[in-house]
């Protein structure tokens, strides 16, 4: 009986400290890619700002969301009065930029400052966001980030720095107390902008259109801005890592500030950060220590391997991808638990376990973006394991890319309207649309016509946001499609710089100005990451966008 | 011609020179003073607290200004749950205590937090401070002085310093922003709390009454919470040194924590903030550097003379007199140009050109107090002299102070109602009678009527604030009242301490709890020095306060 009892715990202990090796190696493997995620973490280029000039909020109706500023005067004379008589002053730097504000204060008059003085700054991306109150709020996300910060400053003179780093470049002031036995000012504001793009691009063909030089011009202002110690979403918010924003940014840095280690950064912490059954997060965040919110995308998920496969091309770095190779062949898992039969994806099914992005759009249907996305995600891996000579270990991909295309063609493709369809509604959308070309589900030719016929379609679901239109002008280019590729382009994000953007917006619909996925356009963030991408196309494409 | 003008520029360059080198000595002289009060800055003594429990305010007829706190349970509860289930909370740290708060939030649920928080914490005194709303603030003082601060988190885990000294028992915590998405808690909030007090002041007597006991243990709290790197007049408002408050922190310091370094350095900090006319200050800040507020006060000057007296008293320090008697003579010089050829001061005049303080009373006449304490401050100066064999330089004052107080007999003395009278209104007030009393104008017999038909009077001024009341008793200690004076002090510091007071407060009028001379009690500060002098009177005459 003993020796029976023996053999099992034996047994145990080699099973358990199997498992636990495993386990061990894997935590190892996450904890030296960490490592080298730090090791490629960037050294922030600091810039000492000052205002430019002081400004005024207008109202009007031709302004985008109602609100637009008017110079009043050089920022000098803010400095050189009374502050008291000048609360509610509005500063305007000039531009968009991310950083750490220091400003200082100082006696005003002949009697030094008696008491404790309150400050209060408002920080804002926008004119509308420096007009309008911002309490009582309303909005979906957190108050805390909207940009206001209040400072009890317990002596004057005195220079202090706002503890929480802000992205803005209209800044209002206002006395929220101080002594009527004394005066005081402002002396100075500085901020320190601190961005992770160090390269300036080159300048663009003297042929390119006016717009063209424009909509670039604020495409690389706003990837600058969100490049920090990590591709950030927005600067204001969420200023962190999401899978979405990093595929964008790193394509427009391909071909504008060739910051080729942030990528390779992101890629590490991605990878340090799968989740137990070796899923990339969504996104991540830095401090105070790297982790993951633990809410992965499915359609973000996949997009680590075509993320991996551009940094390939871009950088030649086979050795990095080599490395993460696991992590690519673990994402490769996703989609197959819900693969039926028919070799259709049951959406329905994912839907529930997961989180479907594709788009700020709750009317979208997201049956053929998802069937579509998991066939190009695929057929990118394919690409990847060729540059790596790993095509062995997925040659499995080649009939299922077969399989699922056949079954999107014959479920979703509307032969008679040349159309794709979506869901059990058969719903009409662009999303749906380039989706499935980007698939190669079509020939460039079909394609090309559904495109058309998207374009022209009005019972359709347009995209709520600027990063599903990437996806768009990808699958117009990859249709033929170049002067409607640019008309979109022109379009929509011409119509951002029309409107008088200096970074590009989270969210954009010419028709709604006010739309805003959290309930409150305060709390949208105009300077984001996705909506960087017609950096990628005017430069990857210069015979399309700069002729 | 041109010798006369060389002898002129000669002569010229001869007076500058002069003056520049007195100017010289004069500056050279305030920066050594400077420097001594540099080097006798103390060390703070930091004690670590965290709060003991968690309270609610309710509000009670009975209670000091209509509210009161009940114990809800122990503080860990606090730091184990959702903030957000908790927003609002008060945490009672137990006292009053100042210093620095740090705070820590953590991740509360299986979410990690995923947006930027905002926090707003309000530190109050008393229970009414954390009952009411600060705002709409209708006070006179800045609203900088009221303690919240509203603190944005970046990033949650997160540990975080608020920067603003704070002085308090009670804490609310509120949620101003979250995410809808996750939670978080407040994992810990820890109090650095500072002072510079030392020693731990011998136990009363056993025979004293606990009304004593609790008087004495009030006011050394609230002594002990003002000293810090100066005697402050409060830690909450306006943190900084006032000659009123000084003196009777270092009389009651003499028989207390006896930190007679802290009282050196702020003779000389006092002493190189004189200004041109060599008058010290009322009122001094340390920070960015030592400097003055220019608002003299006529009463606070001469004070300068009768605390270097008691400090010499209490210390034996007579090398620091000397090298502080020059300024010791200039403030003799104040009451000269004032003085009429009856011996009177021309109150009206003195009134014009200074800030007469005396009292927190509008209405109150100062012709009597102002006589008064002129000739008592120019009687503790001689005797200053006396210790320092400096009779001769002040001769003169001796036939002064015989006139002086002769003319104050003669002018301001009701022989019939036995009481002292000022202005043109013949006002009676306590402030009158006090600082005749204590100028010796009277026999202690006569003094001994004037000050019973006092406190009988019932058409007369009443303190509007704690700083007179020393003046009171030490007059009635002065005629031999010593009953009245224990009587005295028992029923208004009593008062205080049977109203829950943790440390005394700024104004006190036993019969309008409402009282503020700021038009809010909200910025009335709630541990203020002025009010530690119990802590002298009972420790120095143990005989009538401790039997």
């Amino acid at each position: 009986m003993i020796k029976v009892w023996c053999l099992i715990s034996t047994l145990l202990i080699l099973i358990l400290g199997l498992n636990f090796s495993a386990n061990a190696q894997n935590l190892n493997t996450k904890a030296s890619w960490l490592n080298a995620a730090e090791l490629y973490k960037p050294l922030l280029i600091q810039q000492e700002l000052h205002p430019r000039a002081v400004v005024a909020c207008v109202k009007s109706a031709k302004a985008y969301q109602n609100w637009t500023v008017e110079r009043k005067s050089d920022a000098h004379l803010f400095f050189s009065n009374s502050i008291k008589s000048q609360s509610g002053t509005i500063v305007d730097f000039g531009n968009h930029f991310t950083g750490y504000v220091t400003f200082s204060v100082d006696n005003f008059g002949p009697k030094v400052v008696d008491a404790a003085v309150r400050l209060k700054f408002t920080f804002a991306e926008t004119p509308a966001e420096v007009a309008l109150p911002f309490d009582p709020y309303d909005g979906l996300l957190s108050r805390a980030w909207l940009q206001d910060e209040v400072v009890t400053i317990s002596e004057v003179p005195a220079t202090i720095q706002i503890p929480r780093r802000v992205a803005f470049r209209y800044l209002k002031i206002e006395v929220l107390g101080s002594s009527v036995f004394s005066d005081f000012k402002i002396s100075d504001i500085v901020l320190h902008a601190t961005t992770s793009a160090k390269r300036i691009p080159e300048p663009l063909s003297n042929n390119a259109l006016t717009i063209i030089k424009k909509i670039d011009q604020v495409g690389l202002n706003t990837l600058k801005e969100c490049m920090q110690s990590v591709y950030e979403d927005g600067p204001k918010r969420d200023r962190r890592l999401w899978v979405g924003d990093l595929y964008l940014e790193s394509l427009a840095n391909s071909y504008s500030f060739k910051n080729d280690s942030l990528t390779k950064r992101c890629l590490y912490l991605l990878a340090g950060l799968c989740n137990k059954e070796g899923i990339i997060p969504s996104n991540i965040f830095e401090r105070p220590n790297y982790h993951a919110q633990n809410n992965p995308i499915f359609d973000y998920s996949l997009l680590f391997n075509v993320l991996l496969k551009e940094y390939v091309l871009a950088t030649g770095d086979k050795e990095t991808a080599l490395e993460l190779w696991p992590v690519v062949k673990k994402q490769l898992e996703i989609p197959e638990k819900y693969l039926l039969q028919n070799g259709m994806l049951d959406y329905e099914k994912a839907g529930k376990e997961w989180w479907l992005f594709f788009d700020w759009n709750d009317k979208l249907d997201k049956q053929a973006s998802l069937q579509g996305n998991v066939i190009w995600a695929y057929q990118n891996t394919l690409e990847l394991a060729q540059l790596l000579g790993k095509e062995k270990e997925v040659a499995d991909l080649i009939p299922l890319i077969k399989k699922m295309s056949k079954a999107a063609r014959k479920n979703l493709y509307d032969e008679k309207r040349k159309l794709f369809i979506s869901g059990n509604g058969k719903q009409l959308s662009y999303a749906s649309q380039a989706w499935m070309v980007l698939s190669g589900v079509l020939s460039p030719k079909e394609g090309s016509v559904v495109l058309k016929n998207m374009l022209q379609c009005k019972e359709i679901e347009k995209p709520g946001a600027p990063y599903l239109y990437h996806y768009v002008i990808e699958a117009l280019i990859k249709a033929g499609l170049n002067q409607e590729a640019k008309d979109v382009l022109i379009n929509y994000w011409g119509g951002m710089v029309e409107k008088g953007a200096d970074t590009f917006w989270e969210v954009y619909n010419p028709e709604n100005e006010m739309l805003s996925p959290y309930n409150s356009i305060l709390v949208n963030s105009y300077c984001h990451a996705w909506s960087c991408t017609p950096v990628y196309f005017i430069r990857k494409y210069p015979n399309i966008f700069q002729k």
